[in-house]
């Protein structure tokens, strides 16, 4: 039952949802000019969800899955990202990134683990762009809403791709929508983590369960204040770490800032209102 | 004298432009918590503008100059990055990207002189960010409003640092202001290239002179036609050689399309009047 005094409930309509995010990655590819995506498969249920709708709007023979480990990412990544590839019969290519990310890393050999896990990430950016110029696919970006408003992804890196189906959903409406479409099940039901580092787990790294930062944003997104919040049965401590994570990452949902010196600056006259 | 049938002025009053420059980059500094700033040193104009008004609104003490050749740069590009820093006398690091991005390419040996090069620039990016990391500097980004315009940069690697104090400018104002702040005389002078493959220059890449591509972009982007810009003397080929570059490449001065399913999506709502 909706509660009425609430924010729009998180519960999707998950046949709705799909006819709509399938059109879209119709359109999107119909715009560009490409036949093709390409996604990164990291064997975790938002790039699996990614994979599914592609191939629900595109078909299996126009997606190709890309594996890109490092020497430390876990073997059940690897395999999980296969078993979906599998379950869609698409296309799969896997590419190593550590001779590259240890070419890097080798200038800078003190580097602590956020750094190494950004060059991880980052350079899995190369490969899937390099990859889309390869294969003239276009990449599909696999950030959802939880991680985009809390910021919690490596810039240029995790937010690359130049069209993304699932971004303006919370982790349990992803969630929602894979088990719909049928991920498989211990993808949709594991621990999600970002596999940059051993043992890391992102609620573990949040400090708060996806299903309470869920309700969490959506409150505060549609206006609830935390004294609100905390009359809806939220805790302070829970309510601080949401609205920090918020505030404290805004610029890494805008562009760069552009100082401005004309009347026709890029992005702030002729650029504004063009269809994309 | 100005002509009142025309555009604005591309001619810079470099006294106030640099005030103002200076300016916001103490402004976005200051706001995002920053001492000190980092630049990628190419060796050319862009670039040694850039520090040039970041030591004169930090102090040279607070700016770091970064250069990161390829095995294939030019010599000449790297003297050049020294010369800025030497005249500047800003703290300087060296790292060769060579290492990962053979460590990369290795996995695609047919890859052409087009990806090799993105995957070049790109790689720039990781070494900035990750660098950025390593001494708590904010990168800087480079990018004129010339080559945004016309697309011509790698995404996420010339345009990727999140505070830009040169891409309101036009390549031919670029020159004016370096050359107005001392800027060694033989970076302002010679072609641009983005050094990526030996030999190439922008100006050849692109099929227009700076000069004339500034001015056809100034008009167009205050509302002159075709019609009314070839009545002041431009032909059509080269109307159409920036139409095409300036058409082409909306996408990439666009953050990545997300598909929306609520009333909260990022960027479309809350975000919206929010500071930066």
């Amino acid at each position: 039952m909706r509660d009425h005094g609430g924010p729009p409930p998180l519960l999707l309509d998950c046949d709705l949802t799909e006819e709509w995010l399938t059109g879209f990655l119709r359109e999107e590819m119909a715009r560009r000019g490409f036949g093709k995506a390409v996604i990164g498969m990291s064997g975790g249920v938002d790039s699996a969800l990614t994979a599914s709708l592609a191939v629900r709007a595109l078909g299996p023979e126009n997606v190709i899955g890309v594996r890109l480990p490092y020497r430390t990412s876990s073997q059940e990544s690897l395999d999980h990202a296969q078993l979906v590839i599998d379950a869609l019969g698409i296309e799969a290519r896997t590419l190593e990134i550590t001779p590259a990310v240890d070419g890097y890393l080798a200038n800078e050999p003190d580097a602590d683990a956020a750094r190494r896990g950004n060059v991880m990430a980052r350079m899995r950016m190369i490969a899937l762009f390099d990859l889309s110029a390869r294969y003239r696919a276009l990449p599909l970006g696999t950030g959802n809403k939880t991680e985009r408003l809390f910021g919690y992804f490596t810039w240029h890196a995790d937010d690359s791709p130049p069209v993304n189906p699932i971004g303006d959903l919370y982790k349990t409406q992803v969630w929602q929508l894979a088990r719909y479409l049928g991920v498989p099940q211990v993808i949709v039901d594991k621990a999600p983590t970002a596999d940059l580092v051993v043992g890391q787990t992102d609620e573990g790294d949040l400090g708060i369960s996806y299903p309470r930062a869920d309700e969490i944003l959506n409150g505060m997104l549609h206006g609830f204040t935390h004294e609100a919040l905390r009359a809806r049965g939220y805790h302070e401590d829970e309510l601080n770490i949401v609205s920090k994570r918020l505030n404290g990452t805004h610029w890494k949902r805008r562009p760069p800032a552009v100082a401005l010196v004309s009347q026709s600056g890029i992005g702030e006259s002729y650029l504004r209102p063009v269809d994309y």
